[in-house]
């Protein structure tokens, strides 16, 4: 087992990370910036190490420094986190090359998965389901309309040089593909100075659902199960439960088979997540993979009673898991707090809290790096908190967020705790029914009392 | 279902109380007396009623205060939480005779199991295994023989008027019970003025294990398994786990079976704990049944993924239990933080807290009603906060109490903090090899750095 582990991170995952280690008798290593000296990861880590000022590519993108502050500190392995350099190929092969075990994927695997189209090529070679669609770029109207016939209707025409929507169109029924094909052409000639034009399924009331699963050196996979994570605006998640309103037990199955044939088939090595999209009609599509711990993998620990950095900790160091597939007994819940204004478009509010009182007591967790007197730095991610709950039933977990978000004070900034409260009271969220395109609808009532 | 609930209790079981309450969509009410204005259980309550000073005669105990502040706000029920009027079976008579429900057992209930040879002979009754003994007081020296012959060595002989451990007298072989009959009668007498003797088997190496069970008015019960609450100082519980690390599958359904069977028996409702005193051979002897919630319910909640106050509520409302026996799948260990100086023989410390920072993350639950700035008052118990830690394993539960234990800081006032990391590095403690007298012998060691 690793003696000393240093974590490339900072806030709340960190935090997380040097908890487990604790928890496991590993020495951690806090690296952090100038701006981050007062923060709880810096405390609680056995040691620190500065590694640079406040603009993450002097410090915590700055390879050379992260891998000094491990050489002095006698460090034997890397806990990336997420985001920063978790899915970076260089990185986890300079880790290597140090003779320092990187605790997340090889720089072949983060290649291979971080590039798009060989991602969605490998998928469909292991047979997980793919978004049907043409093969680049259509040559002809003829080729069009023969792609759309076979994947059949509605699909998505889309510019190849596109972007914000321009030059796309969606298209329901045979007899409207030329006009859309004409139409989508010429405003892309106008747009772009291209014409090309490649074609998709379109994927109808999209859930963002995605299958937890964890790999070993030994080739074998399991799955935890699945995460909903449709609540989203601009692509940033702000809330995410399991099990997902939308799933029933055939589909879990189908999904974890598909995401443990595909882990395997890879031969993935420690936790990794397998996004899909999922249709109204419940046909599933391989959207990306995620070769680390996501922000959101608290609920699945919560209703499988696992510490999911353990095992990446554990697997990284040769130990085989268990090989089996979980299905959730539990429903969790986790509200992303975010140091923003909900009420002004969610504009980051950076500053200093003055008052913190945490909600506790039964189903309740929260993962946090801040505390009263403690100053959001306007350098990084907006994430303060996140707040999890957990409890027999949907019903009885979203109860249960509603009174922790109630009691959860803080005083100082703006945080997306009323956008949280308008939530958990939302007709179509707790029936359980919303999609991808739920945040473009939503507006915060701001008559209701904070 | 209740519409309105007052919660005839202070600290953090009030609080508690509160957060299920509201997750039920149950309105609910505080009481509180003057020095408890600036509690968290006044501030997170719906109403809050001011009920007197600070003696708990003028206000947590006084009936008629808290029956007419149930009266004024429409209270249907009344939940008493722990201590207080929690077992006091002329406040469950006045609520029956005011129409307001108590959450709770019946005056009939409270009487039977509050007297102890009431509550023995019952158990008794039932054929739940009591502490063999004579039938009061020896006539003579033939039959405290005949009586030790029964029962069979060790025994204990107990001077009726005793206390102290004066006139007692632990006999381990036959040839030596004349001579501490003889002594034992003369130290009483000389002491109190009465020389009557009574004799009880002698429980070698005791543990305290209790079950958690729930009864309902169907007159059906269940078990939730037991807790270990053998650490115990003064007769005050310290630290609490379960599955107790004695304990075996045999001994629990053994137990268990016992629990039901009694609270079968006497018809029980509601939640309640039934204590055993549990001998180095794993017999097991009734010592006191509890009816009411217990300050270590937490636990139980935590390896069976369930809300034992809703629990209460549900059976209170006439609702039936599953009637499903629970087997702990999780381990899961409470450390009581007092406001006491565990260097200076747990001296009480009230004062103010100046800083708090509670610990959080995966496993940790925490259950207080101090927050930072909170001048805790001499007037009531010590406790201030009950930090739960759950695990797949004991070890991990431990790991995971001690860096939850580390990370606790509350400043301005002594703790019990660094008591409990001790106790969770005494190597006893880690083998799980302790008994009732653990505390006897337990020292502080003070070249420990808290």
């Amino acid at each position: 087992m690793f003696k000393k582990i240093l974590i490339a991170n900072r806030g709340e995952i960190a935090l997380r990370i040097i908890r487990t280690c604790r928890e496991m008798g590993i020495k951690s290593v806090a690296v952090y910036s100038t701006a981050d000296e007062e923060s709880l990861h810096v405390r609680f880590a056995d040691e620190a190490v500065c590694i640079g000022p406040a603009p993450s590519h002097l410090s915590y993108l700055k390879m050379s420094n992260i891998i000094a502050a491990a050489e002095i500190t006698n460090a034997d392995a890397i806990h990336p986190g997420y985001g920063f350099l978790s899915e970076n190929a260089k990185f986890s092969k300079i880790c290597q090359e140090h003779g320092i075990k990187f605790i997340g994927a090889s720089p072949e695997m983060i290649d291979r998965m971080g590039d798009k189209a060989s991602a969605k090529a490998t998928m469909k070679a292991a047979g997980v389901p793919t978004v049907p669609g043409s093969e680049g770029i259509l040559e002809s109207f003829e080729e069009c309309e023969k792609v759309a016939d076979e994947i059949g209707y509605p699909v998505m025409l889309k510019a190849t040089a596109g972007g914000g929507g321009k030059g796309m169109r969606a298209v329901w029924k045979k007899e409207n593909l030329k006009k859309a094909w004409d139409s989508a052409r010429q405003e892309s000639a106008a747009a772009f100075g291209n014409d090309g034009m490649y074609m998709e399924k379109l994927i109808e009331e999209p859930r963002h659902i995605e299958i937890q699963i964890v790999g070993d050196s030994n080739g074998q996979a399991c799955h935890l199960s699945e995460r909903d994570c449709s609540i989203q605006r601009r692509h940033q998640k702000l809330t995410e439960e399991t099990p997902s309103p939308f799933m029933t037990d055939k589909l879990r199955t189908e999904m974890g088979d598909a995401a443990v044939k595909a882990a395997e088939f890879i031969k993935y090595e420690g936790a990794g997540t397998i996004e899909f999209l999922v249709d109204k009609h419940r046909n599933f599509y391989f959207m990306e993979m995620n070769t680390r711990i996501q922000v959101e993998h608290p609920i699945t620990e919560q209703v499988i009673d696992y510490d999911l950095i353990r095992e990446q900790i554990l697997v990284a160091a040769g130990i085989p898991i268990s090989g089996k597939n979980y299905t959730p007994k539990l429903h969790s819940i986790e509200c992303r707090i975010n140091a923003e204004d909900p009420y002004n478009d969610f504009r980051p509010s950076p500053g200093k809290i003055n008052v913190l009182h945490a909600p506790g007591g039964h189903g309740v967790r929260l993962d946090t790096h801040v505390y009263a007197g403690y100053t959001i730095v306007p350098n990084y991610d907006s994430m303060i908190a996140k707040l999890i709950t957990t409890a027999q039933t949907r019903e009885e977990a979203i109860s249960k967020m509603k009174r922790a978000l109630d009691e959860f004070v803080i005083e100082g900034i703006k945080t997306t705790i009323p956008f949280h409260r308008q939530l958990m009271d939302h007709p179509d969220y707790i029936a359980g029914n919303y999609t991808t395109a739920f945040m473009d609808t939503f507006k915060m009532d701001e008559t209701v009392e904070d």
